[in-house]
């Protein structure tokens, strides 16, 4: 049994759809951040970065998007989540949700988490200025030189389709219309559609 | 032949570091910074995020630290620069690699490129300030929780020690002694010799 931990809007989602998709059994859990849980000696224990998500598997505990996705493809390689036995067309996957992670993620935190990098009003508030261009100019990039469609690494479904899917849908509250960029508003219109999503979704009791 | 594009004191030493641990022919290019190499047409056409580390493979171009140090792990698996056999132990690996870009390499970069994500002045010097208690807070949690030493894996040598490594060596600029933490110190200067690194590092002309 597996158990993905999550916070409703966050991250998270990427790995829980993932993990859905996988056919594993698992158990979601909710670490509740408006009420601090992930700062609670017992969630560190978990994750001592205080962050989601965390995995648990039969083999310890896994943190990290990336990290999650990649085994979760290795370990159920009958749900096709990632082209195991081809390491360029696995590099390009890996290299999509590097991005995601430390470029795309991190800009979309400089509006709400601004306090992770500076405490002064003026830095946070100068911060949450820029994460519409910032947004705007990395979806240009996803639109134009990185999402191959109909999915991100062409005719085939992998590990960085719902973590795209996650990230996309922060958009609206980023002040970036989602309608500019076709083939990401397709994409997140077709993920929409999975039975993996739709359960993830549901699970976390966000809606679709 | 491969190539692989890097600027002196970059993140991209990681994945230089990588392929001549690999056996793999290269050859390094540098991509002059300070000239603005990174956001000229023909370096765009490399890389269109203007970015390092670039690798050029016979596949095609691939970019991001932890994308390109798998691709090198699994394409000369005679190098065993990973346990490709063990999704656990990978995952491992890849956990490490994905909190170093998308956590510590972002706290570094707010000193010196906080224009990313602010424009006004008091923003970027508010986020200067928050520097190097950031990288002292990951490097705790590396030294106590992460770094099992005396390879981040343990006894076994993998992609993720180049990449501590070139973290490592920011240390002092960012204000924190890495004499702080004993394992990654000790970590730091047992890479200083291994002779791939004293190789990329005079590649790239920068003392060991």
């Amino acid at each position: 049994m597996y158990k993905i931990y999550y916070s409703p809007g966050s991250c998270a989602l990427a790995s829980h759809i993932a993990l859905a998709e996988s056919g594993a059994d698992y158990e979601p859990v909710r670490v509740n951040f408006q009420a601090g849980e992930q700062r609670s000696p017992q969630y560190l224990a978990i994750n001592p970065k205080g962050r989601v998500p965390a995995l648990v598997t039969p083999q310890g505990i896994l943190t990290e998007n990336p990290a999650i996705l990649a085994y979760l493809a290795q370990t159920f390689p009958k749900s096709r989540l990632a082209p195991l036995d081809d390491p360029w067309t696995f590099a390009r996957a890996q290299s999509f949700n590097s991005y995601l992670c430390s470029t795309v993620h991190v800009h979309h935190a400089h509006r709400t988490r601004g306090t992770r990098w500076a405490d002064s009003e003026a830095a946070i508030e100068g911060m949450k200025k820029k994460v519409t261009q910032n947004m705007s100019d990395a979806f240009t990039l996803i639109e134009g030189e990185m999402l191959k469609g109909p999915w991100v690494l062409g005719e085939t479904y992998s590990i960085s389709d719902p973590y795209l899917f996650t990230i996309s849908g922060w958009l609206g509250s980023d002040g970036v219309d989602i309608a500019r960029f076709p083939k990401v508003n397709d994409h997140y219109k077709r993920m929409q559609q999975r039975p993996a999503v739709q359960r993830a979704m549901k699970e976390q009791g966000v809606s679709v």
